[in-house]
């Protein structure tokens, strides 16, 4: 059962889940190989995993011909289960200071975003693209409707460098017992902008980066695809909605549709300009509860793993972008397929 | 010219090194293959760095027989020169506050651990090893001296996983214009620990972590070696001295020389269990400043680069470990050298 654990030096939570792996032999270089004879996402190998809890295909398709469909993952890295601790090592409140922890409870989803044996985004039928982020929202919807989750964390790790173990497209939807840090900063500081200014930060943004137009990289009817000001990853990207929407489980599915061809036409620039790197997006989106998060703004983070965090990333928390966002939007610019 | 951006979303502050690197080629799969066929950190190349700040060798030896030397990096992620900002993008304290940024004020230096073209910390003689911490302390205490900076972020990368640019064996130290997130938040948990506990958190932990036993890996007479309770990475250990202590630069060349050689044996303990695995770690110490940080307890954190930092982490900032520190401790503990 995975435990959340907490530094009583830096304050950070981890999630330790020993079942999903362990033996040093696992980390040894000669092991990076992989072999996927018999890949367990490809369509006629269901039986091979957890059992489909949601699935999207044409109109009129049986479950049998899904094109999308969610699975629980086999190794959660959180689960819905509780668990107290052991007693014997927090007898005294220094032990509870010392070596706090708490049941990891919350619940791990995978996407499986094609019946066929592909690896990018880009790889998917526009219909694929479509429902893998329709996939997002309708569960989403679904555990919020639940109530016991804080929120979720949905993204994609693509190639051994992004954190993917499987080659075969996919993605993760994870549940979560609280919100996590990096949501609560955006919440917080976005709060404070709107306080501030008047105005939503991301709404403000998309309006002098028009102006500006040196870190735009498209447009699509609805979505701006931009290189942000501050980007910590060479050719990071941000796939941020025109129209102010907090809560990305309220979107339509025109605009979900609109979405996922921007956000495949700049996975398709990215792979052009850098030779099909790793890479990972995230959605960042309100958290699940009933409170109101009207000035936070949902939108999508794209980026390539070409640089390893190192050094300064680790130990100052400060990222180094050795190329400027200006330099990385011309360079997408040029390559950003017609449609 | 580095310049430090700060993102109006999440807070975070990012340089921008534009000089470093910025053409898409650099970041092409086909590119990662480095030929070093004339390392210009090996001895004999001394014309082709910049010049030598400070070196180490044994009594008597003249400069070209140096063991460990100290330069300027020649691609300086932060600079002393200071920079002002162009004009044109800031008029409107709205675009101030989406487009913030300031100079990358600062120093980066370089530390070559070794004349010999060795790759990791445990190709170092004894010598070697004691000298490249001495080199840390005492490039601290000058530029400690020079009043100029708010901290440092001593940190060593090894291998490409690692962050890595050049093989032969080095570290890098930074001097900061402010005290980095990182460093912050651990002063700031470590003081509310105190003032709640009566007790230094690292002093109560390493009496704790005795008692218990089951994560501490080696001892020596100065120093613990222990996987912390809440690792951020399977196998990370953290050297703590037994002797509270706060500040990295005040210690002697004994104690060094101590610490140097427990830092040895566990990096060579990794890479038995692991088969020489990139890694990096780190010196945690108080920041520069003329303030008092007695509560703070100077330590060493070494990780290896097994696991890719995916999805969750950047997404949550929540870490995700599948090997329990318990478990990583008992094999490190196992293939420990005895000295």
């Amino acid at each position: 059962m995975p435990e959340f654990r907490h530094d009583p030096v830096s304050g950070r939570w981890v999630i330790i889940a020993g079942e999903r792996a362990g033996r040093p032999e696992e980390y040894r270089r000669a092991a990076v190989t992989r072999l996927e004879i018999e890949c367990p996402f490809c369509r006629g190998r269901e039986h091979q995993t957890t059992p489909t809890v949601a699935w999207y295909g044409p109109p009129g398709a049986s479950s049998e011909q899904w094109e999308v469909r969610v699975i629980p993952n086999k190794y959660p890295a959180l689960a819905i289960e509780h668990r107290t601790r052991e007693a014997g090592l927090s007898e005294s409140s220094l032990d509870a200071a010392l070596f706090g922890s708490r049941a990891g409870v919350g619940k791990h989803e995978v996407v499986i975003e094609s019946p066929e044996h592909v690896e990018s985004y880009t790889g998917l039928s526009d219909d694929q693209g479509f429902w893998t982020l329709a996939a997002y929202r309708d569960r989403l919807r679904v555990h919020r409707g639940e109530g016991r989750f804080a929120a979720a964390s949905v993204f994609k790790n693509l190639g051994p460098d992004g954190g993917a173990s499987l080659v075969h497209a996919h993605s993760q939807i994870m549940l979560l017992p609280e919100t996590p840090e990096t949501l609560a900063r955006e919440l917080d500081t976005s709060a404070a902008f709107r306080r501030r200014h008047g105005v939503c930060v991301f709404c403000a943004m998309l309006d002098r980066e028009t102006q500006h137009g040196v870190r735009v990289v498209a447009e699509s009817p609805g979505f701006f695809a931009v290189c942000p000001f501050a980007s910590r990853f060479a050719y990071e990207m941000w796939i941020v909605p025109r129209r102010h929407a907090s809560r990305f489980e309220e979107t339509d599915d025109a605009t979900l549709r609109d979405a996922s061809l921007l956000l495949k036409r700049a996975i398709r620039a990215m792979e052009d300009v850098l030779d099909r790197p790793a890479y990972n997006y995230f959605l960042h989106t309100s958290p699940l509860d009933r409170n109101s998060y009207e000035h936070y703004h949902w939108h999508i983070e794209l980026f390539p793993r070409t640089a390893k965090a190192a050094g300064l990333e680790w130990s100052a928390g400060w990222h180094l972008n050795t190329t400027p966002p200006e330099g990385a939007a011309a360079a997408l610019r040029e390559t950003f397929p017609p449609r």
